[in-house]
């Protein structure tokens, strides 16, 4: 039991020690762990000999402790553990110790590239639906492999961090006009945040995930549809995503979800031999998505088609080196149920069917002012639960 | 005149005076600049004050160098002619000499975001014919907007790097299959180097596309046909692409390029205001792509039908920022014939017209062992002429 006040119940408690970079009193970001309501300050704990990472938590990303590998994962978290509940370390650990009301989250880490997939059947299958009705929900190749492409790793932002309502061309009957979206939409992801990298001509199996992916971040792919649909094809989504990609501020280490492993979805058809795992797992995190206030989505990442494991091989599978603090996301989280959609554009169908909030404004996509908070749940050991840091922004007007 | 010998008459001579970073003698790898057959080490001569650059051209990456902005890199390329016209510098100077031929070129910045466009008109439209035979080549949207992607900035590698055979997925009437890719393709391209970023929310319209971009490089965005066509819809081209993109070592500055620029095709339909340039300019830059040592094709980058300042302004329209070090390249260059296309597939017509080489080989894609070589010749001031940094790669098999 950890002699930090108040956190032994708290979703942030030793089962969890999400790590994060803080601003705090004007000093440079600081890496920290989150601990019940304060964080421990580990730069100040690896100057003082409290933690030993090869002074990779005296940096303002984890970038460097990220690369270290899992073994210097787990000691570091073991050591975290034992500064957090041994009463001999009190006296000095106590110190180190901010109130998370004092503190601001900023990037935690440096983004190598960022691939957002496009892994849940009922996301494919609804958009499918919306932008090509009559036609087959699924195209032909998403049931073989998990589709991706490649996002904007410069725009990928800190929650918190105001969006801007982006601006850009759409089409219309009398030809594409330009001026400020009028779809702006979210996508409720997990992001899966690389700690070892490998070198060009390398692959990851599907078996060795747990040796490259250091932790575990929420995200909000901030999408406008009507810049998305006019420019997609051939090639894929560019300016209707490219503006802002939100993270949560804490990374929570895979180490934290051991009990939230869950069997995925079965596949059929069967996939190729690269694709296959030996136990195919999922993990069972409840995500919330709160408009206004409001709670208006509960997506299950359980229902996910494609596992982290295999987007990660499929990333790997040409030969496509891993960088540190490379991002990749899996794709809006939308359950079977209308009221378990990752995005407004399947919560509203399209906008044809607008949702009123509490109180009592009817919305269909974002308009200026609305702000969006989303959270998940994980079960932790013991019948614990851990909450992910969350990931929040608010719509400002277009400039 | 430079007193630099034989740099008279070079394609590198003081009218050009690329950047770049090399290794040599076990050194850390050190920024130079290019001249006649030599390398001016640029790192020693910082050191020695011949040249002032804030410590910025101590580094083993452009990055810091390109991030000052246009007045100082003309004060930096002004002074460079200074020490290698004037006799009084030469004995302080010609000990920092290196030969072209003791040097080993790095990749000479850090990438930030890697963009492609798709701006050859030519091309797309080939491609458009080759993919989507009996419906209109160009879609609904190509002329309104330059479509663009971003691509995987880890797996930019140095001209030079050996390229291995990608595998993944490609469709068969039997369903798809794992295996290396058979229709390994080029495309010969133009990357431009932004040096002066931007922030979040910031637009750079047309007429400020020389404040920010720095130079320019050949690319060889390598491209495996099988995997694209079956991965790339609806979110576009992924690991098709990612397993390598090359790009030159040699960086040349937008000063060399002041005598190409020439008048850019027309637009027709109009384009949206914020498209629009007071006088559309392209650069007159003459490719070049040699398969195993036979020229197949000379690409005229004068065709282009969106401008790179164009490119520039529709990419941060949306308000994306600009990082020092952020690539984007102009897509696939192609003439109207078939000895200026930059791609194998449309130089061989989806592979349906092979082409045979000097040495009576006969090819569609890339084999094994082959070799491509891209070259690009800009006009320089009074009748000279520059030649960009090369770009080269040779095709090793799957692992």
């Amino acid at each position: 039991v950890t002699w930090v006040q108040g956190a032994a119940d708290s979703p942030y408690g030793l089962h969890h020690l999400p790590y994060g970079v803080f601003r705090h009193r004007g000093w440079v970001p600081r890496i920290g762990v989150r601990i019940g309501d304060f964080v421990l300050d580990l730069e100040a704990a690896e100057r003082a000999d409290l933690v030993l990472a090869g002074g990779s938590l005296r940096r303002s990303v984890l970038n460097d402790f990220m690369g270290l590998g899992r073994p210097q994962w787990r000691a570091v978290r073991a050591r975290i553990v034992e500064l957090l509940t041994e009463q001999v370390h009190r006296p000095a650990v106590e110190p180190l110790l901010v109130p998370v009301t004092e503190i601001e989250l900023v990037l935690p880490f440096a983004i190598g590239d960022y691939v957002d997939f496009y892994s849940s059947e009922h996301h494919a299958g609804n958009v499918g639906q919306i932008f090509r009705p009559g036609q087959s929900a699924l195209l032909p190749n998403w049931k073989h492999l998990p589709i991706g492409y490649h996002g904007r790793a410069g725009t990928v932002v800190v929650s918190g961090t105001d969006i801007v309502r982006p601006s850009g061309q759409r089409s219309t009957p009398d030809g594409p006009v330009f001026g400020p979206s009028v779809r702006l939409d979210i996508e409720a992801e997990v992001g899966f945040v690389v700690g070892v990298p490998t070198r060009l001509g390398d692959r990851v199996p599907t078996a060795h995930f747990a040796d490259h992916v250091f932790g575990v971040v929420l995200v909000n792919d901030w999408s406008a549809r009507d810049i998305q649909a006019w420019e997609y094809q051939p090639l894929g989504p560019f300016l209707g995503k490219s503006f802002a990609t939100s993270v949560s501020g804490w990374v929570t280490p895979l180490e934290a979800l051991e009990a939230a492993w869950v069997p995925a979805p079965e596949q059929d058809p069967p996939v190729l031999d690269y694709l296959r795992e030996e136990q195919r797992r999922g993990l069972h995190l409840e995500l919330a998505v709160a408009w206004n206030g409001t709670l208006v989505s509960r997506p299950p990442f359980d229902t996910m088609y494609w596992t982290p494991a295999q987007q990660l091989a499929h990333l790997t599978v040409n030969g496509a080196s891993l960088r540190t603090g490379d991002l990749y996301a899996s794709g809006t989280v939308s359950g079977p149920e209308r009221g378990q959609t990752g995005s407004l554009l399947e919560l509203t169908w399209g906008g044809a069917e607008p949702v009123t909030l509490a109180d009592g404004t009817v919305r269909t996509f974002l308009e200026d002012g609305d702000t969006v908070v989303i959270t998940a749940t994980a079960p932790g050991p013991g019948g614990a639960t851990l909450a992910l840091g969350e990931v929040t922004g608010r719509v400002l007007p277009a400039r």
